[in-house]
């Protein structure tokens, strides 16, 4: 059968540092046994796709060569399946996560964000997945991200990536909304925290934080060195029960791993640059602070013992059970996501980067 | 009232690297208010009574300066208390263990071993808890070390410290063999693991850990480079879901964290030097592999996600509601205690230590 023709987003090697994306002609095949044509509505974007579409090859994450179709937030209908797919029929209206081998140790213990095969089966992608109608790049254009590469209006994808929620969305809009639900919002709600602190360095967002239930805030920015004391001025001392780092900052997650509480948990969330190296002294991580003070202070609560590090992947969430809680939460009015998204339409892409860099959008949405 | 005197195992500094230790009297004074008077008839000995007793002044964790009494797993009979004390009476048998504050918020919520004083009250201690007979050192003894210093044959140990238990030992052997439940054993049960690996260096330590229940024994002085894949063969690839470190062994912990499964978690026990730092790449901890061999092969399950470390104290337990539980056990035959200890008597305290420090004998149990 002869490709079909779609309209993506095709990253190119960096020049002079800046990523080089354009909307292109790209070709789709027809989907393989266990594969899924969709057709793309709504993208999410997330930081994992800027950095994946910014390095040159041969670092970074193991992705596809460029050219390549990043994109893994995807909403939209199925079109069409391939051998051995069970999970969803053409017309079906699906959200996208990420793909999962379905047989290893996590898989069948309902962990399948810590797959043993997550990175081959959503990074390494496929390097062949798309066809360039431009003769000079026979090699084919990379995709397969996250099983998905949804920055296009039609791709192949994995059935283990796909969320199917024919019957629960009311409308196209709903389908658009919940696009960013597969990835970037799934370890986001808080559940019964009493005090819960926002931390950044956009006072927007702050005051979007506190509009969501944030009863403090911090701003990085004015607060300078003081982080640690700013957190414990709020908690009694204590630090914080839970930490969750969204921002993939080494100098952060080390001043966030000395306000957390003993026995308190942080939680990496945000993906730090490849080489990046956390130093845990181990004998404060554990059991006791070599603060010299406590010599002199036995009332010095600094004390820092029983520490967790954590590493998160997708919230550790199976997404075909997240995914619908996650939307009746919005039904609810518990989970308010339209305060944290901003649609753009597919051709201003780059200001949906630009105002997500900059922390004015948090969660932009391209329309297609 | 007149102090009493006592027989004690004193630590002075450290000479040319070896530890100094020895039997003296010295002055127990009356309990304090909040305090108990114990006749300690059995003293298990930790590596952290070794590292405390062998650092020089001002370096290490922040305990008393010499001369001091350390010991922190005693067993004995209440003989006096002091104000305010409602736990026990003259005459119980008491097992000893960590003191905490009981206000914090670990405290509050069952998790006294992550304390937020639990420095200055199981370290710092008291540098004149004791008397020293020989006036040339008019300066005082330290003690209260886990306050208890159960290196004497009597001492003023903090009531938090004591767990009472006269309904549940028979005699007075079985207060002996019970002395390590507050603090040595309190983390060692395995429960339902279906596969159990010890490592050691040491044959017979590894022949002990079968009759244990360990279903596969590694011997790391054999097993050279090859410890992570040694233990991804036994794990079908997976690698450990929990793995205990009771070395404090940087270079182990390394390792213990490559070879941990995804999402599983890399437990803290042994404490490692004051100064010891590990690296965390956060990349490979938290989401993917750098292995360029990923590229090519996409069967390797070698990749580590979704790490969890986490910083153990006291094995996170109430010692008031496990050290019953783990008597129970041992009631039941679920808990050969019996077979971890080899009793000494205290004169005998430096082939204790020798016999530890080899391997020879896993807790040496003090007789006095």
């Amino acid at each position: 059968m002869a490709p079909d023709l779609a309209r993506a987003i095709v990253c190119r090697p960096p020049q002079d540092g800046r990523r080089q994306w354009k909307l292109e002609d790209i070709e789709v095949y027809t989907p393989a046994e266990g594969e899924v044509l969709v057709k793309i509505i709504a993208s999410g974007v997330c930081h994992t796709d800027l950095g994946c579409g910014s390095f040159p090859d041969g670092v970074g994450f193991p992705v596809p060569p460029y050219p390549r179709v990043l994109g893994h937030e995807g909403a939209g209908y199925v079109t069409r399946v391939g051998k051995g797919v069970t999970k969803v029929k053409p017309g079906d209206s699906v959200l996208l996560s990420f793909a999962y081998c379905g047989e290893c140790h996590n898989c069948r213990n309902g962990a399948p964000g810590y797959c043993a095969e997550f990175t081959p089966l959503n990074f390494c992608g496929n390097p062949k997945a798309f066809g360039a109608p431009n003769s000079k790049e026979s090699h084919g254009i990379g995709g397969s991200f996250f099983g998905q590469s949804s920055f296009s209006n039609l791709t192949r994808v994995q059935e283990a990536s796909v969320v199917r929620v024919t019957d629960l969305v009311k409308n196209e809009d709903d389908l658009k909304l919940f696009a960013p639900l597969g990835c970037g919002i799934q370890a986001a709600r808080h559940r019964g925290c009493r005090t819960i602190i926002g931390i950044d360095r956009v006072e927007a967002r702050l005051d979007l934080a506190r509009s969501l239930g944030a009863t403090h805030t911090i701003n990085t920015s004015t607060v300078g060195e003081g982080l640690e004391k700013a957190v414990r001025d709020i908690t009694d001392g204590s630090g914080s029960t839970i930490t969750v780092d969204a921002t993939g900052v080494v100098a952060l997650i080390q001043q966030g791993i000395e306000f957390t509480a003993n026995q308190g948990k942080m939680i990496l969330l945000g993906v730090a640059p490849m080489d990046a190296a956390l130093q845990v002294a181990l004998v404060s991580f554990m059991v006791v602070s070599e603060s010299p003070s406590l010599r002199l202070n036995k009332s010095d609560r600094s004390v820092k013992t029983g520490k967790q590090l954590l590493g998160s992947m997708e919230g550790g969430v199976r997404p075909a059970d997240y995914v619908p809680r996650m939307i009746q939460w919005y039904r609810h009015g518990d989970f308010p996501i339209d305060k944290l998204i901003k649609y753009y339409k597919v051709e201003e892409f780059e200001q949906a980067i630009h105002d997500m860099e900059e922390g004015t959008t948090v969660k932009p949405i391209l329309l297609w």
